[in-house]
């Protein structure tokens, strides 16, 4: 079982900037971390802060199944959502923080009705909860 | 480590209405398979059809955990929005079904913003990935 | 046959209260002269201001069809509409005012999509209706 | 007593088009029936669809009580609204389809405000609830 | 100078129905003192319920100016506001009540925009009005 | 028979700021004209950029009938409603431009409801056929 | 083939009126020529500012094709909606301007959710674009 | 004279959770200080978090008074408001806390417009001010 | 201790207009007597019908506290607002109606987030109670 | 004379998932027929998923006509339409299905304004239509 | 050169409330300065918690340039707009703070759209990039 | 000190497009302007169409100031707004045209609550101002 995680715009700043906030945990390092909790699963990793590129990653992907945290896009990328709805690799929406308990424009989320389903608040377990998801499936 | 789950209305006629939709395993079956996953965790149950009895029981727990399927109740009930800030207890909304791909009214969540964190989507499987948020914090 | 009469909150102020508007009937007499009308059906009754005791009893019932009026929880229940949607006997929904000719906030039902039909604005009368209406079919 | 059936735009199409979904029964064959019911009430018919031609009918009748499916007209003429207003003839709204079940835009209702009741979602029957709403009034 | 006092639907009803709000005075009565009051103008007159009879009569006229109380469609007709902007003849929009005082769909003229000026609330005199504003421009 | 005439901010610029679309006429030459037409009749005139002056001035008019036109309070000031409801003295609301035609935050008007009629869009003559409305009545 | 070509309110004055914005072409002109462009294609045509008769014409027509500018009842015509949902014939909406670029009111089509499909803004070529995607179907 | 205080949901967490916000008194403890404070008046108390329980206590009260704290039911009870409007006893709704300084769902509230009057944002002191509103009319 | 009491505009009109609903008593005749309730307070008291100057009296006033009636400015003066925000002296909002049970353009009050407290709906009352909140406190 | 096609996201997938909807030919495919069908016309094709490509492309271009299938961008890129807008080059804004008929989102296109004219719901047709519309003009 | 600086209400309270927020500088200190800095410019100043004193200012004044501070007019006022846009001077908008920072009702002026451009942000120094804005044009 | 100017999408065609309204002088050019003004500044430059690259470099850069024309992701790109917030270089934000005197859909900047503040409405002096709100602080 492959499955590719896929992070949106911003991302890539986890554990560089608003430390305070994130913790100091790089993705790159809790990535390493995740591979060894999971070890009969091949994980893949993709980040981007260009749209297109997301898209272009999810079209291509060979995995069998995606956990897609799609940060600032989540609001606004019907392209995106387009993308999940076109392909046939389930998808399941994570998030760190808890979207409801921020501002207005955060509460709606584009690409929710076309994922598989979605985990949020946990931090970022939610994406160990996102592998567990598809393990149980 | 004593976990309470919480189910709001309509949610016993699982498994014996609408079966071709939710399939025609009941939440009491569900849970004594739960029970035997999580060995370690004591698991309380309690279901009601009536708001204030929901409010009541998330008052009175003594648990150290709780998780809320809210059903109808989470897009209309301030009251239990309010209960769920006035406890100590960390509570996690879960959803069998994936919100957002339904109904309009029912896409706002006014519990959300107070919840630790929310997994939508999953099925029964949004129990399980609900405890496992709790031993894994 | 056997029909079963639900009334919602407020309900059994009727006939003793604000009588100018709703007259002095009670809705214990009128059942009785509407038994009597339809001598060849089963009519139960069933009141209450408690929005889960409500659910309880449609979802209990062995009626073959159900006349509920939902008064003040017409327009905030999702909860009532989900138990609606998730039993089998049917359920028209009885209005005795023209809700349409009064506040805004009493122009959205939640529960007309899940009913069979809607009688609104003749009185005590809407429920000889809704009951030739079962009848009829 | 004599009762007048309105049927508003596209009325006439019922029972030739979208038989699969209406039924093969015109509105003409109906009504032969629905006189044969009822002996001793004289039933006057008028469709059309043009909307001031609707209004003339209204304005022009002799009827002591009028049963008004105003079709598409319903949700957006405000002529026909006050036109009901403006007569002493009672009108009852009825609709075939349960409009609450259907796009948002058949919701709302302009002429609801100022009929005396509504009868909805009952097929064919909705027409002759709405006579016994005037025989027990 | 030749004008077109041109009424839309309901207006036939002034004078017979509901006298003790608009009195007893159809608009023929007041038409043949309103032309003896300008004996300089000839006044035609038409009014029909029907809005492509409207828009048809507005279309063919000879006069130099047209005085349009749109009733109804004053609010729904996209179609009488095209033919208000295709014509050269200018025109007047009266109101015989004032509309900003009724219910919240009766404030929104869709025709106004392309009037000349809108004269509301100073009942049959709304008509007078309108001339005088022609005759001192 | 005395009148009132009371107009809003920046009234006072008329004839002197943006000629080309107002025309070079101050409200003054203007109202020097109105006074002759309507000999039999005492025109007084207030004009003012302070709402609260506005105000003060309808409280304490001695005037049978004022012609107000509210210009930029006419959207915005709920005080100058209450005041006008407050008095007894008739008020006919007058505007220069088609507010109609003009940006959207100038379609609502807060004083229409309380006023005895509208007149809008007949440049400095809108004031002249106010005058009549009173006269008329 | 039979095409049948309807065209709805303030039509008829296409090449009379406003001649410096639409030309001076007719709509009778465009169409001598148009039948000349497509020999093969029996096109008939009807215009007509009564919202009824635009009805009436599409439910009886026995043409295999129909295109329809709606023009001011695009926006406002639950009938027209319905009549097109209940007939057989494929409708394509067309539209002479590009009705996006034009007032916010006429941004919302209610009959393209039930037509084939939209061609707006090209002019009286529209039309022609409408045959031509009802030949190569 | 006779007055019945009834709190709404969660009110019995008062002085027990979030200390730091409330107060560490409770209302049972603040009611004992009450009623010394008033000692020519019957003050009765009922908390519930049910809401049909507020309903048949507020239907059943031989008070000559209500001061009701709705709580989270102030934002969407429709049967509570009508409750109240079918009662006699006049109602004060009060609340500890300024709601118009809280979130915007907190802004309306169902139930004031069939209330007396509003007293809202002096912590406890809100009751003992709703008490003297009763004793000064 | 010194408590100011501020009115907006119209409120001088209280006692002389509209007698029937506000009752004979003007508000210095009230206040002569509430100054003999409370011997112990010096209560001064400001009305004016002019924003600015409602303003410039809250910055300069010398008082422990103020109560404030910002009759129709309560609705729409950010200005207002700004002002209670800014300085020191807490402010409590009073209405002599219930303003809930108005008109919607009165159920939002821009001022209640920045003052301590309301007390809405208690006629002349209202100030009494305001006067007890600050005693109490 | 040249024109450029250009695709959104998701439209490279076209003919390789969601075959039976889309069906199984490519654009690549389709592309090879389109020019054979208009042997005097150089058509050139670009695709991406990425915004700012396009965007690129659109300045870039030395053709003398855009067709443009936006996608998932038609309803959210304010820079597209800016591009638009920008350059000299007509665009004609085609669509596959018909958006009306699909979610509410996609409702609202932000580029049309901008756009020489819109042909939508033609599948792939929708583009020789849109060639055909240059050639015509 | 002559510019006037006009502040709106409550900027009197600068430098003596809320010291904390906003410093200990009141305006006609930094006004000093601000004319020290660019000592080839008259600058005026005025200030005003009266909405028409501002008007008044504005219509006299001979400065070749207007900043306007408007404070909590920005939002509310329409009588300010027309009178920046009836005066020829031109004028730039201020304000201290980034009102999209701050409360939703502060996100729209109503000012901005007659203003040449706005400067909001940087405290005080909003004031002298104002005036920057002007010598470089 | 090291500013980084970043401008977004079709700000590359400055000079060469709509040159009658936006002047014939390239970003380049006036750059080149720019640096000679400010000699002890160091001013880098970047301009691209695709969002994620604004993202990219603005996350990498070393300047000690951003100066950022955000053009059509103004309004739509959540993404570049949790960039801003994320980074702890400050962020202007700069408009050449007055955002509010454009269309609606510009009135609303995603970006602005997370800058130290915006410029709008000087052209390209909008630049120069921003740089000096940087040297004075």
């Amino acid at each position: 079982m492959k499955i590719l995680i896929v992070n949106g715009p911003n991302m890539n700043l986890l554990g560089k900037r608003e430390i305070q906030i994130y913790g100091n945990v790089s993705f790159e390092e809790y990535l390493t971390q995740l591979k060894l909790s999971f070890p009969s699963i091949t994980i893949e990793y993709f980040q981007s802060n260009v749209e297109g590129e997301l898209i272009n990653t999810l079209q291509q992907t060979t995995a069998n199944a995606i956990i897609l945290n799609a940060a600032g896009y989540t609001h606004t990328s019907v392209a995106l959502r387009d993308c999940i709805a076109g392909i046939d690799t389930p998808v399941v929406e994570v998030h760190m923080s808890n979207l409801a308990a921020r501002e207005a424009f955060r509460h709606e989320s584009l690409i929710s009705p076309v994922c598989v389903g979605v985990i949020s608040g946990f931090g970022l377990n939610s994406y160990a909860l996102a592998i567990k998801s598809f393990i149980e499936k």
